[in-house]
């Protein structure tokens, strides 16, 4: 890990170099955890050419000491926010001249930022930059990779031992709970996102949260789900039957299917990140079921569950190795029900390698 | 539900005319759900004095239609995300002069706050207007807390029900899947919070978070747990002792208890929102334990966990009749462990009123 955050603060302070940018402070917490190691809930990394120090409070001062043994990052603990410190820490900067300092404008609140400017005095110049960490941050290192493939496969396991959990009269919500309760018994940290069960009709809502309505005798079930391992997510999703499926939602599950192996298949180095979409898009139309795919076909994943790349129409960025992406089309017909069918998949220099192992055929349970 | 959402609406429009603000727009979520009933993960809402308008997309078409129904609130679905359709509306809006918005700019990105500017063009003045919502919001109705009674004795149930499970060898991992897989049992939407089970040394992280780390056969246990249920969050801490206590370990606890009720007791209508605070701090202080309890006392409590008011020092805005706090003090000791002792409590016009009902003497199990 230490070796990984020298690599990770190289790259940034590269591009610091490059733009003529003296500082830069990572306000945004997956960011600072990316760059420094710290999991504190409250903390802000301040990374110049020579130095980087994260500004966190009392709560924190045992934990990152630990967390930053051997990165090279110093901690600085004080009593207010770790903005205002941050703040305190650029007034009283010595030496004359003007500061360059590097921050992304969308992580940090409209009257954190003001403060922010008005506690640091006129000697700083603030240069909004969008997505300098995110960008590093979606091409994956092979240790990453690694540990995503196992919060994956842990996912994946979890499925298959809730399979048996489901059948009539379970609710919702205790589904979901089961799902939970496995993927800690498996060592999860938690759960990358509310797991979502969505059963007949309520299929339909793409993000539909689990209530306490209980599974019918006959009908779809969706299951969406996935685990925190070792600081990275995975995110899965399967649909099943309750009962013998009806022709139509055999049709459709076929559909779902195919538009999603022609996305995974449309994946590559250099490819635009539109062009899954579109892929999978076309096979749903063969089927005249894409006015019933209502939003778009992926997105990264990593420390957190949404990342760059979006695979969404007209996103024109190309694909690089490195990248995990979900893959995750899905019909939603309202008054009937819904199905997705989500794998994650890493993108690599020759090819791709699905991580989610479950089976993918339609269950009838 | 409705009947709520149009007197919190009143209220806000209120303070809208009362401050000659044409509108407001919502960008919070937990605020959007209070004002309109809507839970779904992106929206934003505009609500001017005859009017109010959700801005959403179309995985929350159907959903959002069955939430608003009967609040007066309009839903307006579109493809980009709700802060551009609402930067989109303002530009359009018919009639000359100027409109001055309100918004909260604790609740908008830089970026965000920038965009929706330069969208809703020049005839907006735009008027940064910190924690209106958040002021209603910490004065509950008599259902809110209502709902909070029963979120607050979910989780004190499922203490009762978790203490079976605490034993040598458990990791803190399972028994804080356990206290999770206990909560959706019993009707939870899920924790409030990421559950935190410290043991022995890792105790003296008031924030630690579970680990695969095994519970020793003697020590300390702590376990800070809340549930989410209507909506409503609870958020309770008890310590467990494995194996006989020894003799300091008794008076740490027995300051803590003491120095909580000093807090509960403190705490009333008018009362300075630091005093409760200050009175758990004089009881440490006089076992010579108050170095050691390095956060404030307690925080407000409602669809989010962290609210206002909150129990710190210094703080001087009166308590008022309907607010619902924490009240957590403790003690950490590093190298050894720590104890903390947390109940939800309501301040009412006469008293208070403990919401948690688990029972807080020392468990030596």
């Amino acid at each position: 890990m230490p070796r990984e955050i020298h690599l990770r603060l190289r790259r940034l302070r590269l591009r610091m170099e490059q733009t003529g940018t003296d500082a830069f402070a990572v306000l945004h917490l997956p960011n600072v955890f990316y760059l420094s190691g710290f999991t504190g809930s409250a903390g802000a990394l301040f990374v110049e050419q020579s130095s980087a120090t994260l500004f966190t409070d009392g709560r924190y001062k045992t934990q990152s000491r630990e967390e930053l043994r051997g990165t090279g990052v110093i901690a600085s603990i004080s009593r207010g926010s770790a903005l205002s410190a941050l703040g305190a820490h650029l007034a009283a900067r010595k030496g004359r001249g003007v500061m360059r300092v590097g921050f992304d404008p969308t992580h940090v609140t409209f009257a954190g930022q003001s403060a922010l400017e008005r506690e640091a005095g006129r000697r700083i110049r603030w240069r909004p930059e969008t997505g300098w960490v995110e960008e590093m941050r979606a091409i994956k290192s092979v240790a990453e990779l690694a540990q995503m493939r196992r919060a994956a496969g842990l996912i994946s396991e979890v499925f298959e031992k809730v399979v048996n959990f489901v059948r009539p009269g379970t609710t919702e919500l205790e589904l979901a709970a089961e799902v939970d309760y496995q993927m800690r018994k498996l060592g999860a940290e938690g759960p990358s996102f509310d797991t979502i069960v969505a059963s007949g009709s309520r299929g339909a809502l793409p993000h539909a949260r689990p209530t306490s309505k209980r599974l019918k005798r006959k009908g779809l079930v969706v299951l969406d789900m996935g685990a925190i391992l070792g600081h990275y997510c995975s995110d899965m999703t399967r649909t099943l039957c309750l009962g013998k499926a009806p022709k139509r939602v055999k049709t459709w599950y076929q559909a779902v299917l195919e538009a999603q192996a022609a996305a995974i298949e449309a994946l590559g180095v250099g490819v635009e990140a539109g062009a899954p979409d579109l892929a999978a898009r076309r096979v749903l139309a063969s089927f005249k079921l894409d006015k019933y795919f209502v939003h778009s076909t992926g997105h990264g994943l990593g420390i957190e569950v949404h990342e760059d790349p979006r695979l969404a129409a007209g996103q024109k960025g190309p694909l690089q190795a490195g990248m995990v992406v979900t893959v995750e089309p899905g019909v939603y017909v309202e008054g009937v029900g819904g199905i997705r069918i989500e794998d994650d998949v890493a993108i690599l220099s020759r090819g791709t390698r699905t991580l989610t192992t479950a089976p993918r055929g339609l269950l009838e349970l």
